[in-house]
């Protein structure tokens, strides 16, 4: 039998201000009206000061909740490099980018909603347990982490008294183990297949993954965001598709 | 007839955290039991988030008030090249950095002092009104600031509603408009010379200049901290001997 | 009476390779077929190595002359920040920069066709006759620098012995004192604008400032590039009617 | 029976350039004269072009063979953070690093003399046939590099027909595998040690590893060159003891 439908109003998740200097990312202005959770770059990986400030207003003026995104330090590979960094640094970075972060939502008056680590770091940290753990001591008491529910980061959120929302994936396929399959240059989507996708997701806490398995993604109690990607192509079109099959999702289950 | 000594207890201020990774810059861990105030750099001319997190918790451990110290994106060049970067971009900047300090004092529950502009930008600051707006205008509501009396470091600070202490120096000579002369490679001083400096500053508001006259510093009713550079050469002995002044100044003065 | 058409074949040249990591700049493929000079960027103000490797490989392929493309070191700002640096130091960001296209121009088999200066560090050298020289100084023997003459790169080239190729420019407009007019954000051309701006230019060595005075631009018998942006907006257009007009003024004058 | 002594002179070779802008590393130029081979950092571990100028002509003048030091793009790290990276970026950054090197080289007229990796970019080489082939890929025919006998190294460079020197080390403890043991932060040496580590390499190409075992270190015919860093704690004592080893050896055998 499938598991259950998830239990709370389904929300949507997209990073924003990736670009740096004169560099463009995604298409930010365009995806303010359709989301819930903003995930702001936080200079490392992505962002530089004048975008971020220019992000948070932005995002002051659609009323997106905000939420630090920090990286790895290392633009050039979009935070998508490993790099091999001791737990004190992780902390270290971790602190440093969420607070440069809050410098623009404090002057703003704005709370910081969340955190979300990007990239590789993300990766990282459902493989390892004390990466999760190092990176999230960098998190400022009571706010929330945003993380795949059944890895390390829901365990070391878990063990260290941190909120934690369990996300789910529009426009990221699974492999048969639960994790995600990230690629370098990421490959365009047909919207039916992302209509399935996440559907699949809300409605029966499951995936079916790369090699066609149908893996459960339990996501217990947690609230939930779904997240897509900005700098996917054809993003537009999988953003609008998530929303429609998420608002769909919530009118049907009185989610408001 | 000479200016007044000055109204206030002298205090002491360094600049500290200016190394980068595996670069040493000034001797912190002895400098740390002779100061007041300490200006901490915060990653974009110096310092690192490993270095930070680790001076905000030697401060504390001293009992050292933690100003941020907040310079132009350029490592390479110790803040001290002219960049020219619109106001937008220098208000930004100086958030991000006050913010990302501020995520390591929040994190030990030490509260953000004052903030210190670095190097090239405090000059640009002093000369130029509008740049020196735009800075302050990055600073969190109610954090004095550090500046030059008589500059326009005062004037947007006055204008802005942020409070201003008066900086003098142990280890900088005046040009005789009351400016600082900085050299890009710092000279070594006689520790007598310093003595009769730093004397001169707080006993009478005044410095003899680079060509011999003598010009005022009128400090006003500001508060007063005297700075120091961790990287001058024989740095230990020039801060120790500004400590001596400033203690019989004080003492002499009841200023406790 | 006006002056004489240009004496030399026109040519095009594009800067190409101002990618860096993940973020695309202009439409590089596209560009190709219709250039006969790239300048590549060298990493500083864009560029990276494995763009660098891929973008030298493409201009072989398509036997595209590449030139050099030094900026200052910037890439947030994308080398249009004005940096103060010595005479020393815009040597030697010259020699590391052509150096390491040197590098993938070696391993190609490629030769270093010319050195084109980049962004404000371009305009500063026409301005300033000591920074044209330092930037010079780290020009390998016999290799051209193309450049804006009558300023005091020409100069500056002449004076060092250095071959220089004069520039006229298909998308930028100019002050009325012949020099280039640029705007961080730049602005969308109308295509018979284009038209008109670099038949001007090739026609009777003028053209039309901003002020909309007739400014001459006397290029002797320097050979000449016309220069057009990849990242202007609409900037294929702009090449393409760029292309058209030096294509027309060729054939009508016989310059094969 | 021990291993017999190496056959050929042996000769002493320093990192030199690592200081970054206004930090300094090591103290260069009172290793001038104790050196037979530097390795010049190229800009992404360590050095800048200011520093890679100074550094180029400071070998000249002491006759001191120069090659190139290129590292993993971090200089945070010093190079000694692991950071995953393709081969064909691997290939990149070799030949970006050594082609700017070269632009200082070609200005003096000092030929390129040698490629050795830095850092935890030699330490992958050593671990990984597909990682030292990329990097070898970036050298430029005919131009040696400096490994580690016995490793992927040596390996690679005569799978590639890349002239190979063996390196060893006099101021690195080995492990029973016959690899280097890299401390983040280095141990200072007592010189009599030093005075048995070098001699023991070069008179029975074997070392006494960190476990107490004896581990042959066999280099065949290869040309040998003795490592030291001028990056440890007390490296002047440390690279004169070992020069003194060396001249005595060379005496001894009669090696000029």
């Amino acid at each position: 039998m499938a598991p259950p439908p998830i239990k709370h109003k389904a929300l949507l998740n997209v990073d924003l201000g990736e670009g740096y200097g004169n560099y463009v990312c995604g298409p930010d202005l365009e995806l303010l009206p359709l989301i819930d959770h903003a995930n702001v770059a936080c200079g490392f990986h992505a962002g530089d000061p004048l975008i971020m400030q220019e992000t948070v207003r932005n995002c002051k003026k659609h009323n997106i909740k905000v939420g630090a995104h920090p990286g790895l330090p290392d633009i050039q590979g979009f935070g998508r490099r490993e790099i091999k960094m001791s737990p004190e640094e992780l902390t270290a970075i971790t602190v440093y980018q969420v607070g440069a972060l809050k410098g623009f939502l404090d002057q703003e008056g704005v709370p910081l909603h969340h955190v979300k680590p990007h990239g590789i770091l993300y990766g990282m940290m459902c493989r390892d347990y004390e990466i999760a753990k190092a990176v999230m001591e960098g998190i400022p008491k009571g706010v929330p982490v945003f993380g795949l529910a059944g890895t390390n980061m829901e365990k070391a959120a878990n063990d260290l008294g941190i909120p934690f929302w369990a996300e789910m994936y529009g426009d990221v396929k699974y492999s048969n183990d639960g994790m995600l399959v990230i690629d370098r240059k990421k490959k365009p989507w047909n919207l039916e297949d992302v209509r399935k996708h996440v559907s699949q997701q809300l409605n029966s806490q499951s995936v079916t993954a790369t090699d066609g398995s149908v893996v459960q993604l339990p996501v217990k109690d947690y609230p939930i965001s779904i997240c897509c990607h900005s700098d996917s192509p054809g993003c537009l079109g999988i953003i609008r598709t998530t929303k429609e099959v998420i608002d769909e999702f919530n009118k049907e289950h009185g989610r408001i």
